[in-house]
């Protein structure tokens, strides 16, 4: 496939020309987004409305205002920049490589191992901070801005900011503590693109009139046109004069790429914007670069230089493997995990979405809040069938939280949608709060897991069990496919109290988990899916259950028979239905798409060990220990040797030690 | 003790007198002043200032706006109010009794078992919504406002906010989106006293100019002398009219006694405002009365109506026990408890406080970041010697931690402080991207753990181990006398890495832990308090080691030999010092001042199980099981059976059960 792109050289030679600034950068922004475009194809997968949106603010900043090199990049006295939103990232890459801080290797290996992460990472050099959920960002600038000033070296701070993460209420603290802080030596700039994930800011949670508010907390504010090169100039080279300055700089989301700028973008899409994530089909992709190369060869032409050259970049060779698994294979050709993930159609999460609409028609008080992750939580078919109880609350999960604590109190049952990461990290004091009132409320905990690994640690969740597992009332639950998702919210509108926890995997499922004919769901019970004697293999939803599968067909090979249990309670176990399960049996594994700290192992062993039985079993537990590798699914799973492969040798090793015990 | 009580009956006396109303109100809001002082007195503790300051909102609400009563306490179409603070409550517990609402044996058992929380709890009558942390109560009020439009029923919704509170982002959230979810019932009633914890909020972090802000969110804003009947009447009789009104009351802190008003106490106190918490010594007390029964028979004299009638409330009865330990012993007798915690002296955070100056000389680096709790935390020493070091980030924990952060990546090492409950779980999310960053910061963890339990479930933290227990690159310690703190912090600024957690008990000790003569602070290694052969008794922090140390002695007189061991680490265990450490010894108990999901005795058997060594070993791990109860810290423990003697018991218990079995 043919992948374009421009290498470092020819931006040199771009950024040495000294000539009518405007066209240079307007140039030079265009060549970044040719490269942001070809490393978000490769990647299969990435932000580019957002990375193109503030194209010209990348360029102005890495190559004109910030003076950052190989030689400061640690140099206390540089100046920082970075993205709160982390969006924009590919678009920081493109400019980092041109740089010649990010080399063309790793720039390649976007969302892959050992190369640059979904959203902003500081192992990466030239990245000041990780992106996390929304909202972050000034808080840190201020940090690092208060630091500057008290270790009295030089450098201002930079911090980008998006429209709809201003919804987020850590700004607002950030912004009115920054004149008591007397934090001087720092510009906010809102990158004003219009849309959230896929809808108009003003259709979500509208910002109102910004300039007055911002104004009222002590900053100075200017409105720019963020894609122009005189106003981006004009407003950076008034941070040096005016302390706290917020630049609101109006953008088009996608600009560059006529059909993926946001007014077009978006009547073409029945109101929705599509190029938010994700990458661009083949066609799209060369329509893109086709329109971005033209008028580069344009500006050459009307700054009379050389055209700039364009090469074909190598995709990745899939022969080139960077992960072993607990074999010591290279994942690339570790048998199981050969199919990419993506190449399955079903998703847990769309049964979810169905179940919704299904249940909302039975119950009129079942309520749906959203955090403008209507499209990714499979919300909008409820959102259409019930407008009057879907409730927007933006990208604002705390407020969502207790507000939802305010409806239950009133006799609702609120469902609360977020992913995983942000919705019990962020949230958790308000979802303690809520459950102390004893109301009932549902939190559909999406993107639990690992998997995808690409978008990196702020968005994979291996922490959620964790965060709920110590609050009274609350029940929590992974369903292991589309049947067991219905079930499950089923059971949690019409049965559950209390706090109810509904985890799923975000992604395609990897195969389908087939229950057993008279499955029933039921608290504290689990259900065989194979049958073997010699150990149990236990893990919840399809992600883990898929490998465990696979790993029994490994071992099945070795005459180990392994007995494959899926057990979606992740708080509850009924010891009856245990011990009856598990006859027979001594050696448990539990895999767990989450840290082992926390999880559904160390509750067994806690329940085992109360019941006084933990002596009859010995109990393995293998988790995501550490921090969550970034990459494709199959690169993650191994890393973390929770591949099939993995684990079928790692059982086999201690069973077969068990055996020659036994027979010595 | 004189203790001046108002029945009843005399409030409705005065209430159903139809005459000046603005006289009635200022009446009746001194007469909920004098019960509330009272109430605090009793209880030894709660919140004045903030009490009195709303005590004429509270008045006309209760008795003239909202029209709460025991018929309608349930009926959807009520008019809904509660105070987003919640330091105010017992100001609302006096007005509900007055209403009938409450009983006077529950108003008179303030902070005690099966009395009233510290804090509102929705379990008492009358009250709708549980304070957490600050900063909830707008997003719970929409949630209240949106249901009641939704179900078609009756009603407004009133919240009271305090102003400290509002640097909190989430009210920023709720009153952002509340326009675009078109909520319109509602107003928000900002108890604008001035003062924060004990300085003035314009000291901490100025909230600026507020109605252009809040105007430009799309609220209606109205300024007002919030302890003036005609003021207050205006603005209530606006929110009929006005969609989203936004009332800002202008009131004195500690209004009706005039030494409590905060502008004549922080000039009487260098600039401190000292009656925020607890309750006020014997003079003060009667001074209190004695100035407002004056008023109170003026009043009765301006009116021309028979004078009030106060009488003396009995003290709570100590012989009259409610909590039973384990042995159904009630606990007002249980030995070992009859002292009260407060008679004793030694607090591990004065040895924090005093370590923190003490590294500051040292180490430039350090930092010291507060959110408006400088005195609880002990950071007023630091504040004072090291201003230029010192940050207050007012009521905002996100923004703190995130702040933390950037001057981490600057190589800075921040300290972190605030309550465990509102810091490991209000900034969770920032906490895990700081550690992501894979920088050095200290978080100080203050009031970990159950007691004092008179503040109530939203102050008690018993999950802020489980909270970061799966956050990689995380070390949690908990100190258990002065020195251990001192040796913790060392370790922590200058050896230790990544996310270093500091939990403490804010209370003063029951007694002082001392540690062996040879003691040395080492990662995983914890340290034998008292020999014994029979079983080992594990516990970290100076509540739980002084039970621990107690129920030893107990079991003594038993002839039962128990090894108490302090525990520090709370994540991490030297396996070889353990095996030493309990030679001899199979039965472990471990008590926890945490849940038991997440604690110490949790992480000790998940670390046994993978050495594969948990088979020599019984672990018994008893902690705070479900919601941590309110009252004496007496009571609270041994409602929990982590006394002395409901320890011993059920030790004693269980190893004559396993003596019984090794003789038979």
């Amino acid at each position: 496939m043919k992948r374009t792109l421009i290498e470092k050289q020819e931006f040199d030679r771009i950024r040495n020309l000294s000539m009518l600034e405007s066209l240079q950068y307007a140039l030079l922004a265009d060549m970044i987004r040719v490269n942001t475009l070809t490393s978000v194809k490769i990647a299969g997968s990435g932000h580019l409305g957002s990375s193109f949106s503030s194209a010209d603010l990348i360029a102005y900043l890495y190559f004109k205002a910030l003076g950052l090199s190989n030689e400061n990049l640690t140099d206390p006295s540089r100046n920082i920049f970075f993205s709160s939103k982390g969006h924009d990232v590919p678009g920081q890459y493109a400019a980092l490589y041109a740089l010649g801080i990010i080399s063309i290797d790793q720039f390649l290996r976007l969302r892959r191992f050992g190369g640059l992460d979904g959203h902003p990472d500081v192992h990466i050099s030239g990245i000041e901070a990780n992106s996390g959920s929304l909202g972050m960002g000034i808080s840190k600038g201020k940090g690092f801005a208060w630091a500057k000033n008290y270790l009295k070296v030089g450098g201002h701070v930079y911090v980008i900011i998006g429209d709809g993460e201003f919804q987020e209420g850590q700004n607002h603290e950030a912004l009115l503590s920054a004149v008591a802080q007397d934090i001087r030596n720092i510009t906010v700039i809102m990158d004003h693109n219009k849309v959230q994930s896929d809808k108009y800011v003003d259709e979500i949670v509208s910002l109102g009139p910004l300039k007055e508010r911002l104004a009222s907390l002590g900053w100075f504010v200017i409105s720019i046109d963020g894609n122009d090169f005189y106003d981006i100039d004009y407003s950076i080279k008034l941070s040096k004069s005016h302390h706290r300055l917020f630049v609101i700089a109006h953008t088009l989301k996608g600009k560059g790429v006529s059909f993926m700028e946001h007014p077009t973008a978006m009547a073409k899409h029945q109101g929705l914007y599509p190029y938010h994530a994700g990458a661009p089909d083949e066609d799209s992709y060369q329509q893109g670069i086709d329109e971005m190369t033209r008028r580069i060869v344009l500006y050459c032409r009307q700054l009379g230089i050389e055209p700039v050259q364009f090469i074909e970049a190598e995709e990745l060779n899939p022969q080139q493997p960077v992960v072993y698994n607990a074999l010591g294979e290279p994942v690339s050709q570790a048998s199981v995990l050969n199919q990419p993930l993506k190449a399955q159609a079903e998703y847990v999460v769309n049964a979810y979405g169905d179940a919704l609409v299904e249940l909302g028609a039975e119950h009129e008080r079942l309520v749906v809040l959203d955090a403008d992750l209507s499209s990714d939580c499979r919300l909008r078919k409820f959102e259409h069938a019930y407008p009057e109880r879907f409730i927007e609350c933006g990208i604002a999960e705390q407020d969502m939280v207790s507000m939802a604590g305010g409806l239950a109190r009133m006799g609702l049952l609120p469902v609360v949608n977020s992913f995983a990461g942000f919705l019990a990290s962020r949230a958790n004091e308000q979802i303690y709060n809520n459950t102390s009132e004893k109301t009932h409320i549902i939190y559909a905990f999406h993107y639990g897991g690992l998997i995808p690994a690409g978008p990196g640690k702020s968005h994979q969740s291996l922490r959620d069990i964790s965060l709920v597992g110590a609050l009274p009332d609350s029940t929590i639950v992974q369903p292991s496919n589309p049947d067991e998702t219905r079930m499950a919210l089923k059971y949690f509108v019409e049965q559950a109290k209390g706090c109810c926890v509904l985890r799923m995997n975000i992604g395609p499922s990897p195969s389908t988990i087939h229950l057993p004919e008279n499955y029933r769901f039921q608290p504290g019970h689990g259900a065989v899916l194979r049958q073997g004697s010699d150990a149990a293999l236990i893990a919840y939803g399809p992600v883990m259950l898929h490998e465990a599968l696979e790993a029994a067909k490994l071992l099945e090979e070795k005459a180990i028979h392994l007995r494959v249990i899926n057990m979606p309670w992740l708080n509850r176990l009924n010891l009856e239905w245990l011990e009856e399960t598990l006859e027979g049996i001594s050696q448990i594994f539990v895999i767990e798409d989450h840290s082992p700290v926390g999880g559904l192992g160390q509750f067994w062993l806690y329940q085992l060990n109360a019941a006084n039985k933990i002596h009859r079993y010995r109990l393995h537990i293998w988790g995501v220990d550490g921090w969550p590798a970034c990459g494709t699914p199959t690169e993650a799973l191994a890393y973390h040797q929770l591949d099939a492969a993995s684990i079928s040798y790692k059982i086999s090793r201690i069973l077969k030690h068990q055996f020659q015990l036994q027979s010595s």
